[in-house]
């Protein structure tokens, strides 16, 4: 029944008409500067305007939406920090004391936390949107990390949070993820789905030693050798080796596509959550922006096989969505060129010489 | 007379002290974020604190300095815009539709346009700040570009800036160009630097085609051997093959180093002006920040001469000082990590096991 509900939401998905980039085009060329000088931010205009349907809005109205659970999985001793940073990190979105918050005030971007599944009881009336499936997956080197019940109401968290922030005015939607453990989730994660060596696929997360890296690749392995997840179904790969903000990354995704509203998309963990959308609807390319090029070997090689080049390299590794609040400052640009840059007619400024 | 006085200016410039780089990580690492995972962002909040000798600002005020300026060289057919254009284009700042007015706009930097020497009576009460050192520049295939007085006065144009600027509150400098033919000059320029091959530095500029691109090659091959500047002496370079733009912002930027405020270079013009500033002190790199990697060929070339990496690729070509102006929100990212960001401490988060 859920998963029917989620087939019938899928479906509302539709490629973007791509003759609107060309009529935007039309447009960029004749703005005061020479063809093509604005390098990508002239594309990422275009596929602002493809995404928005022909009606470019007049500004952008950014909402970030950080979802935090635990994993399992953290008993195998996969990451430098303890289980209690996820929650502790809630408590610093909260106050606002985070790197993502200091990069959404620079940008003017609105940060949500949601609480899709952290091992913690937050009291009431902290500021948090309560999604809480559950207390964190299970350690899926014993069996599947979640039930399939629970993949997809993770998914649906994040659709139900995309949906939401749409109601509310927003039509450029980052998300982020916070959770002790998730680049394990998300290495097993982006393995299955390009079946590289795991090696190639793992990285040093928040900051492993030597021992502990060898062993988050045993983890690894074993967890696929233990739930053998069907590498094209993405419940599937959600429900075994996945995370509950995953889950919800991937519904947020899908809720912007469904909407026709931009999403852009952080590093490695959000990279895995974008995967488990394309499974479920390829057209999901057509609305999203890569925003930074993550330190985790993993992410380069997901972003080749996708032939997506993102917009930046500052070898950052953090998660949160900092990257892409960093990143929606030059999507911004690139819709303010489109908006508000004089044509050569407006400026009475002569063309090329031909 | 000019000349010592210049050189008494530039004096007053000193390496950073690098040992404030290692006493703003233990700020840095100490930050609630693994250790290194904001990846460059740390490398240019630690740059900021060294230039800013300790005393990191609250926040950044910016301010632009496009200086615009004509070329003589642009009889000999070597841009793809007529030279009315450079006038026109200040037109166009003045009312805010260029592209640079767009972004700075967006990163809240203030813009001044700066007529160093263009080939135009702009009738008073034009909102231009007026440097006009003479009409634009000799065709320098046929001799020097500018007298060596010219050359200096260009220079002193881009200081008196600096110094207003910084008089006026701001501590973040950007400076910027227009003129119709400058990548011609800056192509001369890098190559005077960098001994390469004249093709490995000669670029499409504004979008010129093959026959032009051919000529343009010839034009400053011809430049340089009419002209012979010394490869080491800064102001003969610009003497015989720069521009006044490229002289003023050479002086910009000495001006912030001067005065110890951080200066964002922008892409191959504003890089021609910094091998001129860098040709009479080197320590000028200390406060500079490279922003984007120009399409221009020539740009490459000198960045890897310097070893310095651009923050982004964006494939851009347009100058104005537009991929500093976005860059400059990837700086301010980094002031507000160091300013805003609450440490484990303050936030009770714990830290890495050991």
């Amino acid at each position: 029944m859920k998963m029917f509900r989620l087939l019938e939401y899928i479906k509302r998905i539709s490629p973007v008409d791509k003759r609107l980039e060309k009529k935007a085009f039309k447009r960029i060329d004749n703005l005061t500067k020479p063809i093509g000088s604005l390098g990508r931010l002239e594309e990422f205009s275009a596929k602002l305007f493809s995404i928005y349907d022909g009606n470019m809005p007049e500004k952008l109205k950014k909402a970030v939406y950080v979802f935090a659970a635990d994993h399992g999985v953290t008993r195998q001793g996969v990451s430098a920090y303890p289980k209690d940073v996820t929650y502790q990190m809630v408590y610093n979105f909260l106050k606002g004391g985070a790197a993502i918050c200091v990069f959404s005030r620079l940008v003017n971007a609105d940060v949500y936390v949601v609480d899709v599944g952290v091992d913690y009881d937050f009291p009431e009336g902290t500021k948090i949107i309560n999604k809480k499936i559950r207390k964190g997956t299970d350690d899926f080197t014993e069996g599947p990390a979640m039930t399939f019940d629970d993949a997809i109401d993770s998914v649906f968290v994040g659709i139900e949070c995309a949906e939401e922030a749409i109601k509310n005015g927003y039509n450029l939607l980052i998300p982020g993820d916070m959770g002790i453990g998730n680049t394990t989730a998300s290495s097993a994660i982006i393995k299955v789905f390009t079946d590289e060596n795991t090696r190639n696929v793992v990285g040093r997360g928040t900051g492993i030693d030597d021992k502990t890296y060898e062993n988050k690749i045993k983890v690894i392995e074993k967890a696929i050798e233990v739930n053998d997840p069907d590498n094209k179904n993405s419940l599937d790969i959600l429900e075994k080796v996945g995370g509950l903000e995953i889950g919800a990354i991937c519904g947020f995704i899908l809720g912007g596509a469904v909407n026709k509203v931009p999403v852009i998309i952080d590093g490695f963990i959000c990279t895995a959550g974008f995967i488990l959308a394309y499974l479920l609807s390829p057209s999901i390319k057509d609305y999203v922006f890569f925003s930074h090029q993550s330190v985790e070997p993993g992410h380069k090689k997901v972003l080749d096989y996708l032939k997506e080049k993102p917009i930046f390299d500052l070898k950052m590794r953090l998660g949160e969505g900092t990257g892409a609040v960093l990143a929606s400052n030059i999507i911004e640009a690139s819709l303010k060129m489109f908006n508000e840059m004089a044509t050569f007619e407006e400026a009475s400024v002569s063309r090329e010489i031909k």
